[in-house]
């Protein structure tokens, strides 16, 4: 998606290193930072320079590249993979991507490791993009029909960033909103502030704007009263983990979103 | 209550000055503020140097003293009487100690005038402490049957600042907890931060630790987990105003956790 008008990813490889958007800086600086070492990916993710699951991931798959590109050994590999997953607790995107990795490296004794290990961290990105794209597409119906009945703006309100800085392209939470922003539907954002890390604020907001999407920052106690006096048409959030009985672990405050759209009739995907 | 380890009203009036406690600069620094006026008495409940409803109540009642003490003047009474009234759209203490005060005044033209209005005030803020009190009373049997049956520190969640510093003593939400912690019973309180203003963390949390009370400032996004952990054993919140239906309204917010206190069976009064 767009950043001061050209076209990012949150992630790529080039010249030997991995470049990320260094989103601790957002949205005061924009700042592209190089990932040389198995350790730099480690940090990025300690230290919340990337995060969101999806970009989790793909930044502990380029890690697990970086880190055969360092030391092909397989104690070195395997030791930086368990690093890797101790890096964050909840976002189950990161121990699978790394399992992932290392399912694909494990026994290859050739020096084609590190473009088989490229090749599969791309590949993890570019099918995380698609995950997201159909998103955006099937969300896409569901802003329609809301559209087609109300014939004005449409207000969403989301948590946290589930956002195309949370993923690789797209976001997931936002995917719907941008596809339905390209085919001309008009949409408005309440994005929560998203206390205590505000990435509402500072992500979600800025990347909205970045692609000319109205959007407003609201404190995170103000869904409900906009839910009560029917401001909001639905809402739309991310997911860490969903569990296989539906049930979904995501951003602290998401619960009480939830609570209030049930209690107002607003859909809650 | 304690500040200091001295004890303190909210308001008070003292040589021809009404004094009050800058809440604007609390937790940082501690500021006894004269108002000499009545414009400086609507001043400071328009920038919040004092805040919550019954306050702002005692603040308009000793603001019409001073309009009086400035200018006895029927027309300038009135036209004072006005001004207050405008000066903060929510807090329904704020007519109604206007109101009463102008009941008192009015007819009135003997140089006791402003030994009448001053008398009027004190006696609006002394029936206020006993409301405070009452709570405090009622609110402790509660608090007692939780703690008889946990045999464990109880566990109180509240929201925005309905503390003594938002009344004139005692405060409304806190005054049970204070008599409950003045009887020995072992309490610890969740304060909600409270966006975007930041009452909780700057005003309830300074409070209860000038009395020695234990608590923990959380994001407003807390409260749901805390409650789905059974971390919470009752919530109470104060009431801007309450209709005759039995509905409250409160600082924003205060809906989610009532949600969420519904949704997981813990009292919220």
């Amino acid at each position: 998606m767009k950043i001061q008008n050209k076209e990012y990813r949150t992630i790529w490889y080039e010249e030997n290193v991995v470049k990320i958007i260094d989103q601790t800086k957002l949205p005061h600086q924009f700042i592209i930072k190089d990932l040389k070492t198995v350790k730099d990916a480690i940090n990025a993710i300690k230290v919340m320079e990337v995060r969101g699951a999806p970009l989790i991931g793909g930044t502990a798959a380029y890690g697990m590249a970086l880190a055969v590109q360092e030391n092909n050994d397989p104690e070195f590999v395997k030791k930086s993979a368990e690093e890797l997953i101790q890096s964050r607790p909840t976002a189950i995107n990161l121990k699978w991507a790394v399992d992932r990795m290392m399912k694909k490296l494990s026994g290859v004794n050739s020096d084609k490791i590190l473009e088989i290990a490229l090749n599969e961290a791309i590949e993890i990105c570019e099918e995380d993009i698609k995950f997201c794209e159909n998103i955006g597409l099937n969300g896409l119906k569901i802003i329609e029909e809301i559209y087609n009945k109300k014939k004005d703006t449409v207000n969403i309100l989301t948590h946290c960033n589930a956002g195309w800085l949370a993923t690789i392209n797209w976001g997931t939470a936002t995917s719907p909103i941008y596809h339905a922003h390209k085919k001309g539907i008009p949409v408005h954002v309440w994005a929560d502030e998203t206390r205590p890390r505000n990435q509402g604020a500072n992500l979600t907001s800025y990347e909205l704007n970045e692609e000319g999407i109205k959007n407003t920052i609201i404190a995170d106690n103000t869904g409900g009263i906009l839910m009560q006096r029917g401001q909001v048409d639905m809402c739309i959030v991310g997911t860490d983990r969903t569990l296989s009985n539906g049930d979904v672990c995501n951003k602290i405050g998401t619960y009480l979103k939830a609570l209030a759209a049930k209690d107002n009739n607003v859909p809650f995907m």
